[in-house]
């Protein structure tokens, strides 16, 4: 279901260009861009919280941010960058994703600890809201692309 | 998965006007009304593909029409419904496809059969496709919620 996701994401900004990257609707948007780090900073947090079973460090909430908080810091901040950029980030991540993965076994994905409202969530779970979380922003970047081509046809 | 999907989808159209349903951010869009009423269409495709194992009938497809396809017909005709309208359609399908899922043994999920490009998919599969999509759907749901929001600040 990860890999499914990550490629209809793929499918969903294949040749995008930095302007389409870029384009923020109105200016309290994320642009597809800071959605992609969106993705990345996510995994990463992720796998801090489940393969070491614990919160991020002061220095790590750093690296993953702007990404993983958004709003206005991510907007000045993760602009410019073409698609590559944001491609590599997303591999590089996924990649440690897929080797630690490859170390556990089965069971851990049932492994609970306290979660949300620090109710019991076990690793699968955790697992599904980074894909799941992927999905609905694939379902927004489909949604910004189209109204970034509907606006630059009108202007024409 | 399921029942996490459409919790997070509930709490993103919870209290929804009629306006706020209906709104169109340009004339090529899908209004959050047109978007609920996909899945449930969706869902009920997915019942007969999954649990009568063959495609729709014509009228079949014309009673998942216009929700399925979406398009100019579904923006004529999906429109000044309130919420209720679109939970009542969405609870009734989803408790049909709960009824069916309790007589089914876990092995059907593994199931295959040909599917898109008539290559083998298992059921598991296709319902995770079920809420994949809703998931994306939900994405941008909460995205053009946001857009109403600030269009109505602007104008005030």
């Amino acid at each position: 279901m990860m890999n499914y996701t990550r490629r209809t994401t793929l499918d969903a900004v294949k040749d995008l260009t930095v302007e389409e990257l870029d384009f923020l609707f109105d200016e309290e948007a994320n642009s597809i861009g800071m959605l992609l780090a969106h993705l990345a900073s996510v995994e990463r947090t992720y796998q801090i919280v489940t393969f070491e079973n614990r919160d991020l460090t002061d220095e790590e909430l750093n690296e993953v941010n702007p990404g993983l908080d958004l709003g206005g810091n991510a907007r000045d901040q993760i602009k410019g960058n073409p698609l590559e950029y944001y491609l590599e980030k997303l591999e590089q991540v996924r990649n440690q994703t897929i080797a630690i993965f490859k170390t556990l076994p089965d069971e851990w994905l049932f492994e609970q600890a306290p979660f949300w409202w620090d109710r019991p969530a076990n690793n699968y779970f955790k697992w599904f809201h980074v894909f799941e979380d992927e999905l609905s922003h694939r379902g927004q970047i489909r949604l910004i692309t189209k109204m970034f081509r509907k606006r630059k046809e009108s202007i024409k």
